[in-house]
């Protein structure tokens, strides 16, 4: 993490086993020293960290109260949706190592997040993820009027319109998040980062298995349309403002509108690293024999 | 419609007779029966379906409620809403009989929708375009500030943004809606499906008649920007992610940026479905010689 | 102002001397009038009318009452948040006149826009401009914390997502603004029209200078796309749905996913006028060879 | 009205002939004018004024609204109630006419009532008893559960505890009202003033006609209890704090706890004048032989 | 229960064992069933049933949420308070047979009680006594200032003033309950019935045990004021409006201001039932020597 | 002080001398060192007392955001009363001294306050005057139905009804306060204590100066009842639940209904001490002859 360069960014110590009971503790205490940190220099703020964090004795709760109070509307109250929450955040270690997983990511990935609690109070994208995720809980529990309920509640207030029954992995960046739509039959695998206004929709009004397939790894830049059942094979990069219609070979970087593979479609350019964790959107450029201004 | 391969798809008996005073009552009829079995299996939702839906004698009153409760604010108060578009809804026969329309063609068009109710409650496209309508309708008896107030609640709370002065026809689907923008002097016909991100914008600074008129039966993929007093002929497609700056001919495809028709310029292939009712977004790809990945 | 050609405008008489204090006078006394005739009108306007500007001794006590009640949550209360802006605005003139500036170049710039008061009540663009310009004060003065916070509510509330690092000129037009996303470090100059789904983002995780800088008098059309640490000269125009990765030279117009030079990119052809202020969308068509439907 | 006394109180022109449909138009246009000279010249309650009283058509609809915005809570939504009252304001003619007969008895018998504005909108006594009618035609059409929930709203925000089922007249001023009780079977006669923390209570556990009955034109002072199925006579005076568990005769007074009659009780002393409307509190005094500092 | 003279009672089966786990189930079956049949009765009131009520697995979970959702305050969020009072319902036993305790004695006790469930949700003496023993068992963990802070919340909403300190026994019946007041060092009995205005107050500014011990099946009138640390004895009866400054006997019955025993202070008369429960207020009167209209 | 029988009261420092500038700084100085420590120790508050308290750099701040956060509704907005509170306070000395004053009487006089931040926060007869000496001051400055309307307030929330009009001295101590009505023209004067239910009323319906004038010092016991232009003397006491409609001399006792002097009226027994500021309620009853139990 480069924290030398981000004097705003908060010291962070060494990370602990991945994926441990003891990575949701270290993380729960981090974001809470944040806080305490940020109430001390900011006592405006102070009241808001508290209610939101320093209140709670975990990060389930925190996080429960902090949707709760983003999520509720005057038909549905806030003490309901705090329930639904809280049951099922205890109840599914699960998705408690996939909030985990996704703070961490966030925290790696996007040089604008200063910290945990950043990401945990103020990031759209990373709470609409949670909240899809108890959406598709209920959804798989067959309580689904429920869940399509709570997916309309995410997308009116976070703007991130994520079909209950889409398959979301852990580790996932949405960076910004606004206008970001997922449709119902989509996967997404680990490690996965999406900019905003990214669409992974269908294609028609006939229903089954009718959206994209979004490999580990992958990175999708701001404004991509996938459109519908098609792969993007694991470590793919889709440039900003592409319009793909058919699969994407691994750790390829399709762009454009409609895309083309750098380095051609028969022997595309094939890239090292894993885009969804390097974040590289624009290394490509030189590549792009069609770009020139 | 394609019920059995959607098990979510509630049992949805033969239409009546379109747009009949009947067809309204046979929809509400619908509503509430789903909204009952909702109720029944889901008791963390009863309140919310009670409120929103079964408490109330007519399809007008639920929806004239659940827009209240949707767009108050601190200083627009529910109530005040509320009698606005109670009065608008019930004064209104057309207002009314377009809400039933596009009910029967989100359920229709849409696989994901899976009931009357579910439309109803959670698409935003569809409130933002009934919100719309009672906004319009101000428009037309010249209490302006109130439209362009109401607008202004639409665009904050729904992110969809239609001027109110637009006029849009009936047998609407919006499907996901998030950033819809459509500008002062646009039209658009009836049974005509948008996705979401779509903009029907202006050319400059200068006012007067500037913005797009889309035929019946048109349908706009994600992400298409169509600028100018433009026409798209009815049945046309234009896909995802398109920039369109002059007119389109009746059932054609423009597709890219900036887009082109499928077929040539001179002799461009034409449909004989009309694509805002089939819904089919990618069945071009085959056609489009520009797109290799 | 056209406003014979546009029976809804309110009438304006001839602009006082620029950025002098009378001319925030001179517009806060438009806005009273206008509001007042507003609420004559409109007896079920007439509260939201009061409370919003008329109760207000002046444009920026009526601002902050309006922003505070449009971003407070259950966990940042109203009356915090109007501290806050009126604290801000108060103390710092620079601030009350790039609100005037704003208010000035919507009315002058979009012709949808009806009133002075239209734009300070109803424009989610120009409110989340003078809520971030108040954020980035805070992130100045280290307020780090506060700043993200509110930088969220912005988001959330406006669907503008502009960081407060980021610095933005005066004279600023946010037509429809939905889905607005400018980075940490963007920097956009004074005079800029820019609508809405337009992106100013980073190019990967790495901090530091990563984001675009947006000459004087620029006009960047729906959709845009602009990434990396790439300048975009002054009075440039980027079309509607561009995806531009470089340099951007000044008086030219980038169109095109990826963006090209209208007149090629050795001899590109240059406009007299400034885009930001003219607003002319679409007049590059006819010099825009591959546009052909 | 001692109008020369009070130069607070608004100039109100000659009464026109009761209980015709004519009263309730000339009520409603005073309090309109009113409210708008009100708002006129205090800014800082003109939005109030608007949204309570002058964005109004109907004496009926101000009263709806305002009841509404006071009684909702997170469980019973103001949009609930408005419909609630309004429908039963609008089709049941006696509540609307004892609403005129409250609102001319307030401000004739309270000086500190300076307008019928200030009754509307301020007195809970005035309001309370006007929830209450609503709540008592609910009951008796069986409508008992909500006329309970309306009951217990009534309880909470205004202090003042009137069992659905109990009658009241009209021409009722509850002056202060705070801590009022009445129970399930008392009757309050018409043109009757009852002070604060006045208790018509019951006798036990055992159901059945077991509260008081009040005769037209009695005054009840402050503090004042009767307790039981009792009969206090028409035009007769309770003395503030006193205690009455038997029947007082018509046109006399009982004071003291327990309550003695002014001149005894064979021969107590007899008054020409009607203490429901005269207010006259304490002339009693000099009679009363026990009272003695 | 005299069902059959109450036609709005609810049909009541005979009772389960007293005080056992089986009470608790079998109140909160009775109440469930209550609210299911009003909601079907009246559509108006559902939404209010199932979110208060239906919605919920336990009557500890009803309770919790109902109290949160009036006791909420802008700065003490309904999410806080339901998890406090669910945590204090959830591990304490005692809390929750006192709640059942308190049903029973209501519904019992007071014939305008027509269910449980009416009492459960509207009356404001039984949610305050409960919402009072959480800040009692929060007053007793050392937790004072949210103790007091709940007290004052409990005081302005239900206007119910009793201190966290006192103690409050079981099978307690506050009749309408407004404006009682109960000191810090008060003790009041099990199976007690008091009235509203009622005041358990102290004797000066010096600190230390000066609040009233109310014994064992008292029943204080409405407007009664017991001051000092004086006992009341068990199965006693303080008359409505009385002022009571010293020691009263058990079951003997105090009247007046001052208070004087019935009987005479040598040999008072001496009743064998008990008053707390069979709520006879009035039968005294015959042997009141002084009461005399 | 007695601190140490209180284990529950906060150590408090030397007072300073009274009524300096230095007075209002050195409560300030309590308030937030106790708000800080009641944070540490109770994470669940910390949030509200951060907003109430800790987050404002003043007195007049804290108190201005705690009033308008309480008396708020959805027409009065809390920003709005925040601007009233704020300039009120901030431009009036003698209101900040009043505060002041009445913290210092409350610490002083009831035992059962354990700290200052405990009036200021949670005493609704301390919030209740200061809302009260904002609405006397709008009187005084002719904007009387802004008055009226916060006094509408105040009376619902905290069931404290001061009439604007009536003249409030300061070091008042209004314990319990619920149900207290003062009415127009009484006037209070310094270092009075009154509890709640007391009642300093009018006359009749004749306007005019109609209520009870209350000297220095005078101590007004539970559920007094005050009627009439009747003078009560310099440190004299009014036991609880007495009724007084005539005079009383300085520094004797008033009790029963009618009230009689403690002593005869002829040779009054006169005390030494202030009972207002030394609280002895109940000292007199030995003297009482009429009372025996």
């Amino acid at each position: 993490m480069p924290a030398g360069q981000q004097p705003n960014q908060y010291p962070v110590p060494t990370y602990p086993p991945p994926e441990s009971e003891d990575e949701e503790s270290w993380v729960w205490t981090q974001i809470k020293a944040e806080a305490r940190r940020d109430a001390e220099s900011e006592p405006a703020l102070a009241s808001y960290l508290f209610s939101t964090v320093l209140s709670h004795p975990s990060l389930a709760r925190s996080l429960s109260f902090h949707l709760a109070n983003k999520l509720y509307s005057s038909t549905l109250l806030s003490t309901l949706l705090y329930d639904l929450f809280l049951h099922s955040l205890s109840s599914t270690p699960t998705l408690r190592s996939a909030i985990v997983a996704d703070l961490l990511a966030t925290h790696q990935r996007d040089p604008a997040c200063v910290s945990f609690s950043h990401c945990l109070l103020n990031y759209k994208g990373f709470l609409a993820v949670q909240a899809h995720r108890v959406a598709h809980l209920l959804w798989t529990q067959e309580r689904r009027p429920l869940a399509l309920a709570l997916h309309s509640r995410i997308a009116d207030v976070f703007t991130v319109d994520i079909h209950p029954a889409a398959r979301i992995g852990k580790g996932i960046l949405l960076d910004h998040a606004t206008g970001l739509v997922i449709g119902e039959t989509a996967v997404v695998g680990n490690n996965v980062s999406i900019l905003h206004h990214v669409t992974l929709g269908g294609t028609g009004k006939v229903g089954g298995d009718r959206h994209p397939k979004i490999g580990d790894g992958v990175l999708i830049g701001a404004g991509a349309t996938i459109l519908g059942n098609v792969r993007i094979g694991e470590g793919a990069k889709i440039g900003a403002g592409s319009l793909v219609l058919i699969d994407v070979p691994p750790r390829t970087t399709a762009v454009g509108n409609p895309a083309r593979l750098i380095g051609g479609k028969e022997k595309p350019s094939r890239h090292e690293d894993v885009p969804g964790e390097s974040m590289d959107h624009t290394s490509f450029i030189n590549e792009w024999s069609d770009y020139t201004i």
